[in-house]
């Protein structure tokens, strides 16, 4: 028989919040005892997130946290740094969604963002991405899950770099293209339907967060720029590289599909999808929507390597990586909770 | 040498604002002298609008109206109400796209809206859809433009009324589907673009404002409901019809041609779209996106006649509509200034 | 131990072949051992569907079907009759997903289709909609699969007629809106995407088939429309009823709960949706697509009870209704590899 | 009073001969006389083109050509070069949207194309962009209206390589988002609705013919991907440019806008959009959509300057380009019949 363990999540209004209740409520481990939300306190689950309308629960306020085995938060960014103490005290283990534990110094804070309020724990939390990060994941109780651009773009590089194809030195330009879900729940003029539909829109043209976690965890920087799309979940990278063995004349086909399957061949959720025929031939956000898989291929032309990474930002690069993540921490089945299989056809979800 | 108007918008941020705007920067007969916003003033209204760019011309605060011959009022339910004395002391006419003078006795605000607090202009007013109110509009100075999914009804079912063929008493079921600028600019979340895309929603299952209109302005009352869809423009009204005449055997085919060509044949911006071959068969909203134009189509079968309706919500049923009205309250030509083509393959504008 | 059933899936291509295989790749009691594709054959079945890339199958022509417990046929309208001795000779029981013996009589595939070759056949073969026809499944050998549209209206009159509130004399309009999938993989101009998208298009402003199989199964006739929307997966009916009793004053809303929670109450895959708050508040496709959910609900207003019905097309529609039917045929458990959940936030799938 | 020309369009049923019909109906310069069609010949031109229901013209079959002063084909590319002594025969000025006469050398056709049947022609036409090439067109009788993407793509760069800040041994990324109508009117399963729906597809990960283009008239080789987004009409480029100035630190934003002003200043379809605040900071395609103009912008990051071009590639990217190619050549106002404003707000058209 296997063992539970009670769970909450914090900030279970928001699409992430939500993306975690579904998972959790699916998940044969976890038994979810609290959901908390300000605005939506004593509503049913299912009055916010229509998938959600069987659950047996309540919106409960932040104030009294529940004791659990394992907090999830889902709070932004900011949050979570200030309430990192009562989250600790109520839970084992705490996994965090927002960006407040992902960087491992101070420095990036202070260089992205508004800066850190408790840098002392940065050194603490563990990164979540089990692909890059899967053996420090054991036993560990503060999990900061990464970044959807991050995650996509890493996913897509890492073959490239743990195999030495790609230098910190070599340029790498990438190119993101992000559903609308990213910029979560709160609505506001740029994100209101009339606005955000169709849009091929420039939103971070540069300077982009994300390129601290890359700089962090792939030790080298990289040119980004993203832009907003017609879709509502997704996270596509594209990674242009520039391998100096391929300008040396020095990089074969056969090299970059032995990277890549040298890093993934083995992994639950990476699909090396490259070439062949149909309509499928490369990695497309929507052939993984709703599920934590990734989809990764790529294609070579004279000293360039086009690297193509394409998840859901709410699965592999939010909620799913958590639960994944947990799943590790905890001992359990990597997989489980996190079988849920795309859909043919489908739209733009 | 033609003549020219000085025009001014209030409520130039809107998306009904903004189409005004859109339409008087080409319109050879007017000059548009102030757009008024509260929450824009100062900025440039290519700013707000993009596709308006190229206009010289600054928000104001809506506190010191210019004097212009025709001010066109595009603010939300209620403000006209309040402010009509101010608009007619600065403008010799006055269009008002709200719903604030639209319906033609105080009981209908009493039973659909809040109220009215200045009854007594209700009959000076004069509704502005000219295909069936044109006789009454040369002259007016107070002209109030209708709603969009009243619009759509009306024009469809306007033909079968004038010909007889639909009495008050036969039944008549409305069902509406409606595009996102319906909802305007303001956000909110169920407008937001992961909430609002790929809809079809029930917003109005019953007792839609506009039955009021419809109930005005045609004599009598339809079972009426309105869905949201994923476009952004466009309204379109499918009237199940069901014409005593019909279940009588009496109503053939020919009867209806003849009434909508009666009722349309000369009508500049009406186009009957019934049957033949290819791609575009009925009416469709995405056919006169961006246009002045409303298509009419109809189909019966056994003791029914089932009429479709497609404008741009945003035009025929509101901007476009108001520049028409005041074309022919001015004595200028009627369709100058929209003489906008749609466009072809065109998605969901 | 549970027992496992090997299964076929017949003319896999397509979109409801996809689905069915779908489903039956995480189905614990069906071993899925051929797909038959004319046109893919000798293709990994992961070629055409990306979603199922994992599956270790190729697809095989259709001439040599293998002998399996179930074959389910996925197969244009026609061919089915043409091949139903084979099917049979090949699996002890056929579920059909056509129309080719979903209709009780020869006199409406006479007046609807292009007659019938095997008419004899036709009241051998059971309905499959298990909320309607549940009693007559168990041990059923010819199953056939309901229409999408005709399952979404059904569904939604069901608990009317049920309830006796309904009377086959009643007006009943319904308009029905639909999603793209509805038309097949096959393509063509009108269903290309530059002119499918963003439309309201009447395809079906009178005589669609799916009247057919309301007139069988419900006892009466409907006035019937149906119109292409912006979505993928999806088919909503809104029910315009007039039942006798409402106009006479004797209808109360909670009679009207009474009904539908008569009907519905204990069933598996359908939800009651009406009224309430927050974003969602009656039925929508959307928050049921991937699911072989139903959502139903209404709204009741003078002498009309509007009722909406949200399914997804290819799951509830066909596919979903396929395996559920032969769940209880075989006497599994009902909800076995259907309890697929869905996502929120979600854009047109 | 001004002269009048007749023009005829050759394939005038696929979208950008539409598009030319769009044009011209409108263009007070034109008049059309013919145009052909292979597969509606005899068909009204609103039969196809539902936006030019009023035009009274029938397609005819393209073997007996009308003798015009400008005939402009929009056949598929291979078209042009086989029929070109046709087309000549038949008009004075020939303006071909194919690929056929836009590369002026052979050897681009060997390596991109399936060569050329008449090379010796490719030096008498003339490329048809006129902010690149303005100077050529007036009197060129063979015009060649330039592709999409490259049209995108240079007008991005040309300000950075007529200022010299960008030498042909820069690095230069473009990644470029396109439309469903570049697929053209056929259709094919990759292109029906419910494929292409809600996609990031990386549809040409390297070797688009379109660099070839950019390759032959700013003199450099480029790393070129393009992906298909949801959106119907519009490209998009992202030119991820690394000047050498730019790393050496001796160039400031300054002189970027001094150099796109300094190319654009006086273009009457090119608008920069660069910063500032609002919703459209960055140039993007649905603002243009419609419109013959395009929206360019920058941003810089250390050594990296990002060029954003938006376009529609029916319009400024095919026949809005040949539309206005053609004005030059005959010496009319530049921006006559190219005057249509863009909407807003506006989906993915």
């Amino acid at each position: 028989m296997s063992e539970t363990y009670t769970a909450s999540v914090v900030g279970g209004t928001g699409f992430t919040g939500g993306e975690l209740l579904r998972l959790l409520a699916d998940h044969s481990a976890f038994d979810v005892v609290q959901a908390t939300s300000r605005s939506d306190a004593n509503r049913t689950i299912g009055h916010v997130h229509p998938n959600l309308r069987d659950l047996d629960l309540r919106f409960s306020k932040p104030d009294d946290l529940a004791s659990v085995d394992v907090l999830f938060a889902a709070t932004p960014h900011g949050v979570s740094m200030d309430q990192i103490d009562a989250f600790r005290d109520a839970a084992d283990t705490v996994v965090d969604l927002s960006a407040d534990f992902r960087l491992p110094d101070e420095r990036y804070y202070d260089e992205y963002y508004d800066g850190h309020s408790r840098p002392e724990l940065l050194e603490e939390a563990t990164y979540a991405l089990p692909e890059l990060n899967r053996d420090a994941l054991p036993g560990a109780d503060l999990i900061a899950s990464g970044g959807c651009n991050a995650t996509a773009t890493m996913l897509g590089l890492y073959p490239l770099v743990e195999a030495g194809i790609l230098e910190p030195s070599d340029r790498t330009v990438v190119d993101v293209k992000v559903g609308s879900s990213e910029g979560g729940a709160g609505g506001g003029a740029a994100s209101s339907h009339p606005e955000r539909s169709g849009v091929v829109r420039p939103y971070a043209p540069t300077g982009h967060r994300h390129e601290a976690e890359i700089e962090a965890y792939l030790d080298r920087s990289v040119d980004f720029t993203v832009h907003a799309v017609d879709m509502i979940r997704g996270a596509s990278a594209t990674c242009h590289t520039f391998p100096e063995a391929a300008a040396a004349g020095e990089l074969e086909t056969v090299d970059l599909w032995t990277a890549f399957r040298d890093a993934y061949g083995d992994e639950p959720f990476v699909d090396l999808v490259a070439g062949g025929g149909g309509v499928y031939r490369y990695p497309e956000p929507k052939a993984v929507a709703g599920t934590n898989r990734a989809e990764i291929g790529f294609a070579a032309e004279d000293d360039r390597v086009v690297v193509f990474a394409a998840i859901d930002n709410m699965m592999k690069g939010s909620a799913g990586q958590a639960v994944h993540a947990a799943n590790v921490a905890l001992g359990l089945d990597e997989t489980a909770g996190l079988d849920q299989r795309g859909l043919h056809p489908v739209g733009a979800p």
